[in-house]
């Protein structure tokens, strides 16, 4: 398959639906609402609700099923990467090629920009939209998975970390409970709100749940490998940022080439849980791949 | 009745579910636990888990009926008051008479201690605990109410024109807009969500909302009298500040006399919203008024 176009047409998908929910930016080009939609609408990847659709469709259902999950997703990825790249936090001046939301709007905004995004999330999957769209029940427990994922035991905690390790020697349990936190939960989140409410049985939920956690792995370490061996130009942020920072990264404890090989290995358990699924997780199977070989 | 063992009552309540519910601290005074429960734990008057209950007591529920929103309420507000008190934001040295978070975490922690407890209401709203104790659309819909009370057309928009004020010249609806986002919306949404949990009527819910529109405006005119004629020990921050940094206010705009005046019709209209419900609705009568006579 065109993993291109294929991403392209998803792509597109998402963004009408962030361009739809977002509040509607006005003539002001620094107003508050301006300031939601830059870094929302600064080049990403949608990789969190393209997995949505993906494990949607897995179960049998469409990618328009989640279209509201994708968008809060996407917001409270957004918003996480907003605060990361703080003065206090890791004081990052560019991301996907554009000067990050506080160079353009000043800090207050960006913390009140990335607040305001992580409670939209909340708010379109409580939205009386959603209420129409899903069964209560299922609503709820994603509406529980997400905010865990989100939460101090998930994607804050994996920040917190990261920051308060920076400089210092880090064990093999704490970069994967890093990784895990950081990126890991809400990959996994993704995936197993998106079977759950398209309608996946229990097993399937736990199935995909359990493919984001090697897809956690392999899309943290391809991250830090770029950081090392990547170019400034195609990631559209600074390289070499890690390492100077003292970040706590599998390349830093293992060396580049076991960190490779540790990538490889969660990328086959990752195809190696979708193998059984036959031909209906081949595409999920080649966005493994993708997260694994990608060069930004 | 005695309005202070009453509000004692209610805090401890509030205070053991805070508590309960918080992540456990460990033995480290500096883990990423500590911040979340150091803000929680730093002496607020918990108002709007008062302000839950009682609606929740009013509509013929009981205080226990509403406690999860109890607190995920106090962990929205204090999350506000962290991110508020930044130094990107107002800059803050002292609240509730001892340092802000910042002061003694690192601003860094105090960025994700806000995140954690936002996302970490919404993670108490769809709990187990919650999906069992509510029915599902009650609780959807009080998550959403919730939602958007704390978001960019609620809180944020408040703290928003707030910051981007100072030093300006404003009008009264702009000084309104401010008042109504930063401290009424999560009001009324206490008084709103309260009624509605306990299985308040649809015209219980709207007449609870409207009271949370005076009531914000009563609790928000009073905050900026004390800052002119409060004294900084009862109140345990720093007064006149508000002046200092040219915020807009009902004072600002008015002068003393007139704030006052409009603090005063903005009670006596919570007071008359309440008044044909009789006996019931007379410790949450009596809480108005404790709003707009309080000494801090």
């Amino acid at each position: 398959m065109d993993l291109g176009s294929y991403f392209q047409q998803r792509r597109a998908l998402v963004d009408k639906a962030l361009d739809d929910i977002l509040p509607k930016a006005d003539n002001d080009p620094l107003s508050f609402n301006a300031a939601m939609r830059y870094s929302i609408f600064a080049g990403g990847k949608r990789v969190r609700p393209i997995l949505a659709m993906e494990a949607a469709e897995l179960v049998g259902g469409k990618a328009s099923d989640v279209i509201l999950l994708a968008v809060a997703l996407e917001c409270i990825h957004t918003y996480s990467l907003i605060h990361d790249d703080l003065p206090a936090m890791d004081d990052d001046d560019q991301r996907r090629g554009k000067p990050t939301l506080h160079k353009v709007f000043g800090e207050a905004v960006a913390i009140l920009a990335g607040d305001a995004l992580l409670t939209l999330a909340f708010d379109v999957m409580s939205s009386p939209e959603a209420i129409r769209v899903y069964r209560p029940e299922r609503l709820l427990k994603a509406l529980n998975l997400l905010s865990s994922a989100a939460g101090w035991q998930g994607l804050i905690r994996g920040q917190f970390l990261d920051i308060s390790m920076e400089g210092k020697t880090a064990d093999e349990t704490t970069v994967t409970q890093i990784v895990a936190g950081k990126t890991g939960a809400l990959l996994k989140a993704s995936l197993s709100c998106g079977a759950l409410l398209a309608g996946g049985s229990p097993k399937e939920v736990r199935l995909l749940s359990s493919l984001g956690d090697n897809l956690g792995m392999v899309f943290q370490i391809k991250d830090d490998l770029l950081d090392i061996e990547g170019n400034s130009k195609e990631l559209g942020k600074a390289v070499r940022k890690d390492q100077n920072k003292g970040k706590v990264t599998f390349p830093a404890l293992l060396g580049v080439d076991d960190a490779k090989d540790r990538m490889r290995h969660h990328l086959k358990c990752a195809l190696d849980t979708l193998e059984p699924l036959g031909e209906r997780a081949l595409t999920l199977a080649a966005i493994c791949r993708y997260v694994g070989n990608r060069i930004n």
